[in-house]
């Protein structure tokens, strides 16, 4: 339809999707099935003029026009009729080459890929600006729910205050299902695969990982902090043990994999870790593999978001989106004028000593049930300047003490203490202190919580 | 600090605010403390020319600097510096001919009109296109929250479903509270006022005009309909009973008054009305002055978005983000891209039929406890094709039977049903025929539920 000598078209936009996976797939459906919705939407056509795929023979459950499909990136690079390139291989490279040669070849850029703008977004933001081209991600953070447009753009006359989501809807799924249905981490892991919700390899969603580079891609945004997302102090729910779900819903909680950053004077403070959330809150209620994120402004207040982090087609809308801010001229006037990760403009931000953050604690220790140990224990934390709110014990052996090698004549019982406000640094010595007592097993469990 | 004619500074974009009420002086208050954030956002200064009074010597609890202030607003129609005119005068005169006057002096709109662009929307979209000029109008729906940008921009990609949401903060602050503290309407309202969430005269907040006014701006934005707000079917809060609450809340449920737009079979579905929603979803949990929204759209699934819908510096937040974004040149963009309001934009949706709208429903009925009543209003209800779910009754009398000078020696008593799926036209021709019957006091309570 396009010849490849002519002009670019002002009242058409031609489209390259370089990798056509799960989101290639699901970006071509809606180019293509939906041409009219987005000509709306950007007062032009959108047109899809390439796909490029390493095995032209591999099935991808859609029908694209002849001529459309390619293993040649060179097609797309050296046709000039090519306005935007969708780049949606995973992983760092060859992603991080396409985009670049891309970008040197003229083309805007749209992607989903976080991995890589964690990793290499101060060289690609820079050389895109160094080039005049810009880069639209919305995708990469959070997936159907807008919330790169919305920090960068809805929320621009606010200082962003505070951030708190769940970012990772595979380990989303997975605690929620362990709280519903009272199951072991392993089980609800192959059921989370079985069902599609996790990849058969799920280390980077359930450790924490990816959780964590959203996290920084966000803090730049709403804080213009350069995060290295490796710095960000991070657990992740791969060690989650259902019983202290169950204490946290005696306790009217839920335990969600948060991922949090705080401006608290002038530093920032970030972690992921699995954290207990109150019950009744909008965050508490987010199930299955939904994302939500809580923004605070010091005008607007709390802004709650929640949504499809993932999936074929509320990615597809991210990346659709973006193609039609970089259609009509948008994308180009924010990327220019926010500068992200620009290395001119002066980090404003400092990362906060993790010792010095500062909130409540879920603790579950094994004691023995000698009388005197809770005193002792209380003692530790009163030491370090921490109070107790509440207790849970029972009275039942645990049997995990007993596994644990612990002869059983001397019973060891779980003993669960929600604290008062205290810093990450005397939380974490206090509970290293009550470790040591003799009378308690190693073994402690920590989470902070939120209220 | 600006001399009158020189010419514009593409460096520097100069604002004029128009009414200094509420939202005015937040605004003001914004661009003048906040200048640094601004220009961050924006890549150049947005500065403060003009603030426009009716009378000079009134507070404004804000310290403008000398020469901003002026009863004058020729003094900002006649400076060729200033780019951006901010119309926060309330209600429809002379605030439409205010807006009209500043376009035709060559000046972008920013406005949190509701009740102007509800009412002359088409007229003033129109004569900006004919002008070239942009009128932005974030905060004219649901505040602080971001949700014209989100359906007009993040969004695009979508066929919009379904919205539905809380846009009024006021009567959802005093539903939430008759709920919470079982009090009635009246004292509510007052308790409100104090508070400061409602005016000395709301009624265009109880009583549903607000909410469809702009549920009538979000469906132009959604779905290309142009709706007069008058033919959106409404009902207020105005009238409800807490026994319904309490009623609501023994089936599981909430009422929350919610404004609804759903696409069937190419038409929209529009209502307003106190609404029984499921407890545990996030609307039902919405409480305060909150407002919240979700959106089902076909590519990105349900995105629920909830945060402040009023107020001075949430609405100054959505207000500050449109002149940035005239500011920067996003708005223009978008405005002329969408052709909000265009009269040549075929309608693309007519409005259904409100006897096609189909739910399901709650009952509240005054029955008299003579045997065989229940049986004679269950096939009523069969007669119309609507099957029970749920039933209530209790034993007591009814003091409002009594009251409604039922004698009583015959005894009336509540009775609630919650039916399934069912037409609004057989709902409400049902309803009739069961007032009609002799063992019911004429008045019953029906609202749609949502699940
Ligand atoms: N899936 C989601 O829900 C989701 C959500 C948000 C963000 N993302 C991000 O979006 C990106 C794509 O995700 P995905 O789920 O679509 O991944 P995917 O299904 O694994 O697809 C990646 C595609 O890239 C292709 N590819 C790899 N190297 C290539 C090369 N040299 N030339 C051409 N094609 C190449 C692969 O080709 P073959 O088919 O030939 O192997 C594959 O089709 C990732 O960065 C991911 O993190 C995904
Ligand atoms: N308040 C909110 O939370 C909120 C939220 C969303 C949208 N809005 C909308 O925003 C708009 C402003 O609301 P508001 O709460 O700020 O109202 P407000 O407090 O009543 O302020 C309106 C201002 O307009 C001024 N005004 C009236 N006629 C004028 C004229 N001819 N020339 C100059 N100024 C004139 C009034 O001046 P005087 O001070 O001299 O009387 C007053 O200061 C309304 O359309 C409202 O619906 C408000």
């Amino acid at each position: 339809m396009s010849s490849p000598h002519a002009a670019r078209d002002s009242s058409r936009t031609n489209v390259a999707i370089i990798g056509m996976g799960t989101v290639g797939a699901g970006v071509a459906r809606l180019l293509i099935d939906h041409g009219d919705r987005t000509a709306r939407h950007a007062g032009k056509t959108i047109w899809l003029s390439k796909a490029v795929v390493r095995d032209l023979n591999k099935p991808r459950g859609i029908d694209l026009p002849a001529g459309v499909l390619t293993d040649s990136i060179d097609e797309v690079l050296n046709d000039p009729e090519i306005d935007v390139v969708v780049q949606l291989i995973g992983g760092l490279s060859p992603a991080r080459e396409t985009m670049l040669r891309a970008m040197e070849a003229g083309k805007d850029i749209v992607t989903a890929n976080k991995a890589l703008l964690a990793e290499h977004g101060g060289e690609l933001f820079t050389r895109a600006r160094e080039l005049g081209r810009s880069i639209a991600f919305e995708a990469a953070v959070a997936g159907g729910v807008p919330i790169v447009a919305n920090i960068s753009q809805c929320l621009s006359a606010n200082q962003i205050l505070s951030m708190e989501g769940i970012l990772n809807g595979t380990s989303n799924f997975i605690v929620s299902q362990m709280d519903e249905k009272g199951a072991g981490y392993e089980q609800t892991v192959k059921l989370a695969q079985e069902l599609g919700y996790a990849e058969a390899d799920p280390a980077m969603d359930v450790d924490g990982t990816d959780a964590a580079q959203k996290l920084a891609i966000l803090s730049h945004l709403a804080f213009g902090a350069t995060v290295d997302w490796r710095d960000i102090p991070r657990s992740g729910i791969d060690r989650l043990d259902p019983v202290d779900l169950q204490y946290a819903s005696q306790l009217g909680y839920r335990i969600k994999l948060l991922a949090a950053a705080r401006m608290i004077d002038g530093e920032l403070e970030l972690s992921v870790a699995p954290t207990l959330v109150r019950k009744g809150t909008p965050m508490a209620e987010v199930r299955d593999a939904y994302n939500a994120i809580r923004v605070v402004g010091d005008a607007v207040g709390p802004v709650f978001y929640h949504g499809l982090g993932a999936g074929q087609m509320p990615t597809a809308s991210a990346v659709v989106a973006d193609i039609i801010d970089t259609a009509v001229g948008r994308t180009p006037i924010t990327f220019q004028t926010l500068e992200y990760f620009s290395k001119d403009r002066p980090a404003r931000t400092v990362q906060r000593d993790v010792a010095k953050l500062r909130g409540r604690y879920y603790l579950r220790l094994h004691v023995s049930n000698h009388p005197g140990t809770l005193a002792k224990i209380a003692s530790v934390l009163a030491e370090h300047n921490i109070s107790i709110a509440s207790v849970i014990q029972h009275e039942e052996c645990s049997d995990e003490a007993v596994a644990a090698g612990k002869t059983s004549d001397e019973k060891f019982v779980p003993l669960v203490i929600m604290t008062h406000e205290a810093s990450e640094g005397a939380a974490s010595e206090a509970t290293q202190a009550i470790a040591a007592l003799k009378s308690v097993d190693g073994r402690a469990v920590r989470m902070p919580v939120r209220t």
